[in-house]
């Protein structure tokens, strides 16, 4: 025999697994044979919990987090400051606000930024609901969009639209990471935490 | 409202996946919501190739590994030197040997190591075929076992057993991992680096 026979089946699976973000195909692999050592009851069950939570998982009527209620349930904590508003890309990124344990607002997803290049302009956005939740004034929106030139554009079409409006708009602050070594920080960081340095004495 | 609401299927989500190896609970987050942001088809598709994968592979007829055909591809390609065998405890353990790409013999997976305290006697492993593999003679099998007591007990039943048969028994050197520093070896590994020293001049 020349060639070595394949494993169509193994293969998709480790293929699949390693399509995943952050799985390398090291991991992948160990993870297949994790799951074919399983009885065949835990691996449905995980099968099925992913099915399940596609399927009655969805946009929140609010904010457009993921939930499988009407409304999520940081929008619907009492004990949230229901006028701070952090405004962010995708639900992905509130995980990174929730995991610092610091913040007391809320937030609003608007499913992307606006980007002429992909075609997708503000009517591609959940705009709408954000001028909504803002109408009321006495509302701070903090942007929390990605620090690339899409992410920018969105920033100042926000603060185009909403000019004037009893709104008070901040955004997160540019430096260097905590913990992280400043031999290694790029230099845009670098230029940006020079211009916003801070008084020290 | 005093406690915040809980959002079930995404946790339950989260805390599957944060049950597989070498994914963490932050990797978890990453991975639901990446499989949220999915569309449905592509879900789906992961669901059942994860069900269709566990239903329909199986034990290898001749080694055990794992196959959807009956003989896997290892034991079924005709360049792998079938009478050099080395002998694993999990399908698993072949991915190691595979990755290294410096074996050309095939396997012989006997799903365990003998352990009296989990009550696991040899009539729990596949011995059977690894006894049948072995009886033309002009076999090598090479004990690649963990190095625990459990590994050590299976190694020696299998030298017992098979004391005066015309089979070579080797098995894997012990040593100093390549690329590791020694200051982070753990003592008993440095302990048989030092007895099994190689000549160098």
């Amino acid at each position: 025999m020349d060639s070595e026979p394949r494993e169509i089946l193994i293969e998709n699976l480790i293929s699949q697994l390693a399509g995943l973000p952050s799985i390398g195909r090291k991991t992948a692999q160990r993870l297949a044979y994790h799951l074919l050592a399983q009885d065949e009851a835990s691996v449905r069950e995980l099968a099925r919990t992913l099915t399940d939570a596609k399927a009655r998982i969805h946009a929140c009527a609010v904010c457009g987090n993921y939930t499988e209620k009407e409304v999520c349930r940081i929008c619907d904590n009492g004990r949230r400051q229901q006028n701070l508003i952090c405004v962010v890309e995708k639900p992905a990124d509130i995980l990174a606000f929730e995991r610092s344990g610091s913040y007391q607002g809320v937030y609003h997803v608007l499913g992307g930024s606006i980007s002429p290049l992909d075609g997708i302009g503000p009517a591609d956005l959940n705009f709408a609901k954000l001028w909504e939740r803002s109408a009321p004034g006495q509302v701070e929106l903090i942007l929390a969009l990605n620090t690339n030139a899409e992410g920018e554009a969105t920033a100042t079409f926000i603060a185009q639209k909403l000019h004037g409006a009893p709104v008070k708009i901040s955004r997160l602050a540019r430096g260097i990471p905590v913990g992280s070594e400043l031999e290694y920080v790029d230099e845009l960081t670098v230029q940006r935490a020079l211009e916003s340095r801070v008084e020290v004495i």
